[in-house]
């Protein structure tokens, strides 16, 4: 199952360790930029093509370091048909390279509707007894706002195709707790929301003991990581918020489970923006991989250091 | 502002009605995927054109009698990349004939995130100068899980380009309560979500008084929507369930102020497939436009006795 795949490749790279593939004008660099805006004009093509180019190159710089990269598909988006065409071929690359590919891509609709979205992410488009991918990442993150019926045809098809998904239980976000946090018959929601990932995912479970169905649990909350790590023992924590939002190496700790596993750490401008740190400006920019693969490096240390202690 | 002109639009045609335009292989009338399965094979490229045809009919039919169209993303997304082109295309082609158009994309991420979906959906990819739109709605829906911070730059988007959201707060399908009904403090979870929907969409106050701020409420919950009716006064009410989901026009009423505005209900299948009802099932696939016009007569004859009675 591809929950196996994502651990049997945590475990042999010793990287629980996930890079967010999260391209923004701000982090590619200029002189990729610069040649296809040269090649094609000052357009949104131009920059999508950009981008390609760039996570190519931190893919090939990272791929024998980590286990799984994270694209965030509302980066892509916002260039809209351009940018939807370098997401698609961004997962395609990455998983060509033997990384499991995490869409984050937060959807979640009504029953019907969040079929139509798995489709295009985790399965297939079917016609005269062809299969048709659309997006097809490994793994997508779902919003569970509308509760089962909204989550449940996302693990249908994760069922089918070998797939499986990241529910959204506690946000890394500042105001993660506006509505996550409010106090229900004595408990906080994310609890119950995280009662419901444990529920969903019983029937996803994998040879290592862990489910395709996992949650999304912020870097940036470890007493709440704490609590929600004992009360879905047997779900994978993607961990965002580790580095450029607040999340520090020693808070990790709360998010893995006594062997080891259970959790995933993402870093997204960490690593792709490397070359922008003080600490790993010698690489400039032309050397933007290579300084994503030192900070890969350290972040590896940082984690290890604090399962360790 | 844009909210002005959805309220013009409504005043005009007399119907407080969006169409909602969520092709799936199963609405697409057979004859027009087998026209463009002949000519470009049985792909989703060829399914894409299908339903961008089906799409220019229904538009072409039910233009003058509705102020809006609610395309629903995961239709398109669920084809992949030809499957976004199509929703483009659509946005773009319901625009020109003068219709609101409400992009169902249910976004929502933390806030760098958000403003890049922002961006994408209402705004602009801005270089050298020049401004290239994305999928270019006039109102996108949004998820409120994150919190303040995951909705706030979709308000400031809307803000500097004149476009409008509308927030999940109580949504149609059966198990929205699941969450969104949980009581916090003595209250359900929706009605503190509500809260916060009037209170962000203050700022952007049209000439009607309504805010570009509106909520998603769902028609299959009227109890639920005559209080949120209340709670945010100022804040149109965009209300899915009508028709193949089970909501009733007597039901719509208390999503209404006392002025006859402040809801607009959307129907999908009920109009788009009207075509494959026994009620309409004379005009035959071929009349699909002009049956799904008869039904947004029936439609809007069934919403104005309720708001008469």
């Amino acid at each position: 199952m591809i929950i196996d795949r994502l651990i049997d490749g945590i475990k042999a790279k010793n990287a629980p360790i996930v890079v967010g593939l999260d391209p923004t004008a701000a982090l590619v660099p200029e002189f990729l930029q610069k040649k296809y805006y040269k090649e094609m004009g000052e357009t949104p093509e131009a920059m999508a093509e950009a981008i390609v180019e760039y996570n190519r190159g931190l893919t090939d710089a990272i791929a024998d370091l980590v286990p799984a990269v994270k694209p965030q598909i509302a980066m892509y988006e916002a260039l809209g048909l351009p940018g939807m065409s370098a997401f698609e071929r961004t997962v395609s690359y990455c998983r060509e390279k033997g990384l499991v590919v995490i869409g984050d891509v937060k959807r979640g609709d009504i029953g019907s509707t969040s079929e139509a979205y798995a489709q295009g992410h985790l399965g297939y488009f079917e016609i005269g007894g062809k299969k048709f991918p659309g997006f097809d990442e490994d793994f997508a993150t779902v919003n569970p706002y509308l509760g089962s019926d909204g989550v449940k045809p996302f693990i249908k098809v994760c069922a089918e195709n070998d797939r499986g998904i990241f529910v959204l239980v506690k946000t890394s976000n500042p105001s993660s707790g506006e509505f996550q946090d409010r106090t229900i018959e004595g408990r906080p929601l994310y609890e119950l929301v995280g009662e419901k990932v444990a529920e969903w995912g019983a029937e996803l479970t994998g040879e290592h003991g862990y489910s395709a169905v996992g949650a999304v649990v912020g870097a940036t909350y470890p007493e709440q990581g704490s609590i929600l790590r004992k009360l879905m023992p047997k779900n994978y924590i993607l961990v965002p918020g580790y580095g450029a939002q607040g999340g520090k190496g020693a808070d990790l700790v709360n998010f893995f489970n006594e062997d080891g596993l259970g959790a995933i750490v993402n870093s997204s401008r960490g690593i792709i923006g490397a070359y922008k740190q003080e600490k790993y400006a010698s690489y400039g920019p032309e050397g933007y991989a290579d300084a994503a693969r030192a900070a890969v490096i350290d972040m590896r240390e940082d984690i290890a250091s604090a399962l360790a202690g």
